[in-house]
């Protein structure tokens, strides 16, 4: 089991990991990597809207959001896609989902983990899954925790890319190259048929993070021709052999 | 040429590469690195208190302070060291200086660069060294300068870790492994015979940033038992193909 | 009722919103805005040291402290003021006091809101109201909230003036006239007689605002004579036709 | 001369002017403004490889620059476009130039002005624009200088948006809705023929403002459908008679 | 009563006390204060990993890390230390707790306090553990929590040094001279048996802050020798009749 | 001459020192120090602005600014104060000037120096001072510079407080009782005719930053009644022997 790598990803609402990073995740399952997604809610309430409109019921809307996030997962081929069900708008994670989120990163033992930016005055729900991932981070890598568990080592925490970035004072330090996945990335998006407003500005992100990519690769100098990028802020300092 | 990987070390004082970078220069030497220092100074005014205070004259200072930077590259096994001669305290940088490290970028083309901290009250002419740096990696990137020439692509600045780090503002997102070449940097700091009193003082960081390099590489859950390391704050983010 | 303006001010306690926003108040009042005040409590046990040196008991305090919030309401001419009772030092908004006020803010639909800084080392309650400030606009965007009521728009939050400005890392990027609604905000804060410690600090800020009005709107060169001003820092950014 | 309002744009490359604020540009111009643009340098050595690839001389460069910029110009209906040309990598403004500066200021008498973001790693001709906007600002304001001239007021000074705007610490305050001039936008940056790896990118970078500005205008619960926009930060409070 | 000073330390974990401010404490207490150490959990789960790879139980780890600190404690000569014994990883801190923490604080008066830093990443029990220390000196502070008894006055909240002190943002202002009783400081980390990687880590950090003392007291021009220091972040600012 | 205590004061224009630390000067004077002032212009051009509007000549402004700022020094008893005439809007600090300022410190061997704040967009002149007086602390501690003289020791820098402070990004950590000399400041401030708008401003300023002061050093619990203070940002830790 170990020998495959993995990473995991936790995702406030049924969609962010599709918009923020998808292609991450297509790329890392195409390298050999296990990627389980947790998505903390459905974001029934709050990003919704067009079903709401649509008169649709709170039963059907999350299982609406379900299928197009499980859809969208398929399209990424994503390892494993875990549903909490916990509620938006406000989200609120308890003890017991906590160690619930404790158990997840035990047993997936990533190799890094994704979430969200640490700061978000639009969507409280998006800080506050972050809070969560650090707290559950620490407690997974507690010998006293459940001891004779394998415990948690020290992944990498990566922030993906927020809406509105310079809002959430987040700063990208690492620059993925997504081209050869883009084409499933899209199609994921495509599964998001509640919020195709966020479709184009999704791609132009995209296209606008290869520029970046180019431009931070060697530009006109000779830098490799990335075509679609993504943006991630890590929390801790890499250890490296080679700078 | 092109053929061996190279960087550059650009120390404002002729004796601050080797408490800062030394492991790094002599690690990326033993990895197949050509790297060159540039001093811009001896820090002969500043920097070489014991020397005055036994009645030396600005040149003999500069002399047992190049020799002493000599030696050190030596340690380190430095591809190449260069003295601009500039004068310190302040450290004055003109135009054809600039031009001249312009020169040094392009025909170094490295894949890395280092240099101070942004900022530094105690010392301004290591926040001025870091402002030409990076003002003359954009000259060293323009078609139009010296048309003709190899321009520069887009090398990772790095800056090493200044004294009394916190107050320099600076955040290390790096974390080199220098374990292997740990005898070659204490060798080095063992040259600047006029600065004794760092002589633990680094020491002891290369001790405690080995202990941040363990905890961020997985701590007791297994990761690499790293003895000695290096920090450095990354300017520009990283182009990556996996997180 | 959609057809006047209205506008929503958070205060942690009960006297907040008469040093902080009282001009702003009466000036929008004046503009034909309706604005509404919910004090979160009434700083009975923390903003209230004169009554207890006196002997008061809990039930007297806060009766006092609510005439005197409801005099200063008056004074400045406030469409709606609700006291929500919560307890303060400290101040805690349980789900269904979010609730409540997530009600309010969709019966307001106010144009903007006005609540506290985002920090305050020297009162938790007033960083915490304005976590919550974000929390329950946030739910009240929700088309999943309730649905088939009125979802909120976008409203502005502006952080009004704390004590110390500095310590809270609080920035002014709006500063707001209310020369011709002074003698109002002065009656106002002359409603809250246990603490005339704190009359002549706003009345000074008021004085010195206005000077940074002058200067900001064109100084000697010909800017508008405010005499009294108040400052505000924005949380979004604003959206305009015209710079 | 005073009864047309007016805004200036001081821009450290030829076309600087156009990707970060052709929309502003051009739409102050349709609501009676005169907007005077400043050219500092052609930009002709960084920021025209492709010429330099074509085998262009340094006259030629700077010609065709000159040529574009004016063609930009004209399709947002600049008022005044002038050359200061005085080179670029490194861009270097002596005191003469300053006070030429001075002189435009306070012949202009701009509303606002325009420019670049106060932090620029990649581009310290960028930086260093921005640090000699505010010198200018404050000389032309003194009664001192040149005694006898009108003075400048306070007018404010608008940080345009930076290619990777998160790497500058830039955070818009400020988004505009260009939608009605967006083919004025995109003609002029048609005219910038070297530079067509651009296009696309502030393309993009418009549409995503223009959500943006969506969604703090209302988002779906009635904002307005504003579908191009420009994002500025402001240097001053804003003083205002209304929140 | 009153008249000897005291001082409080809050500590997340039982050992945190030591590293952080060990010197601070057993110098207070040689100048005659009375310092009191509120220990809000054993570190039993997180801080405890030798412990639990021995195969100790929870009952058995609580045990020995209490004696070790009760040990270090008196090599410290630590006046008052409690226990409260509220689990780690996560702490939690519930309401009564928090108001037995407020009846320490105004049973002790302490003229300073010592906690954590205000953000950790690696350890979230740190960050909260200060986030309650500012509740509760509030609370503290309130002439109406429990009339009648007497009320903190404005205590100077310090932050001590957390591990790897960048990736918090602390930033010391204040270097402490504890030369004098380090052989006490050392003597304390030794009792701290389960944490040997440590021991060398907080030795350096001594002597890296006392050569730091030295540098900003005058360096080679005369500055005091200090061997061994501590640094703290201040939270408040001084109050003072002499610069 | 060391057994004086001494402190040296770097104003960038002739009325700085008068606001912003009148009282600072004031009281050492009273406390046994020697306090040197430099102004390094007499803010001739920018500061002066009902001269110029009086028609006065540049060797009047210039000229009547003198005396006014020798009456303010003389009613702060200042012990002595220089002009250096370096010209204001811009000031510009050439080599040989630098070199003076450097002689001033090693003459006056001050146990703190005060300056403006780092960062002042409104008045490039203010930053630019204290940019300088980083520059020639380092010098003047320069074992190397004009060897035999007296290296200085390590000054604390205060920051004085700016117009308009959270703009500034200014934060004091120091708060300074000036109670006692207040009389002596107003006294200054008036011998500032031409700046009477600014007169109230700081006298507004003194009487809030005297409530900070009441509130920091134990407030209605038994604080030490300040009734006047000023406020001061360090740029360097403290080093100290008790906390």
């Amino acid at each position: 089991m170990a020998e495959r790598k993995s990473a995991l990803v936790i995702s406030a609402h049924a969609a962010d990991f599709v918009w923020r990073c998808g292609g991450a995740i297509a790329l890392h399952q195409a390298r050999g990597y296990d990627v389980t997604v947790v998505c903390l809610s459905y974001g029934e309430r709050g990003e919704s809207a067009r079903l709401w409109k649509d008169g649709k019921t709170l039963g059907e809307v999350k299982s609406i959001r379900r299928k197009e996030a499980e859809a969208a997962a398929k399209a990424l081929n994503v390892h494993d896609i875990q549903f909490f069900d916990l509620g938006d708008y406000p989200l609120v994670v308890d003890q017991d989902s906590k160690m619930r989120l404790v158990d997840v990163l035990r047993s997936v033992q990533p190799r890094f983990m994704l979430c969200h930016s640490k700061y978000d005055p639009y969507n409280t729900d998006h800080m506050y899954a972050t809070e969560v991932a650090l707290e559950v981070r620490m407690i997974a890598q507690a010998w006293g925790h459940n001891p004779g568990e394998q415990v948690l080592g020290a992944p990498q925490l990566y922030l993906f890319e927020p809406h509105q970035t310079e809002q959430m004072g987040w700063k990208p330090d690492t620059l993925l190259d997504i081209t050869e996945v883009w084409d499933q990335k899209r199609a994921a998006i495509e599964c998001m048929e509640g919020q195709q407003h966020l479709w184009d500005y999704y791609t132009n992100v995209a296209e606008n993070r290869g520029n970046q990519f180019r431009r931070n690769s060697g530009g006109q100098a000779g830098g490799r021709p990335a075509r679609f990028a993504e943006a991630f802020q890590s929390v801790f300092p890499r250890t490296v052999d080679e700078l």
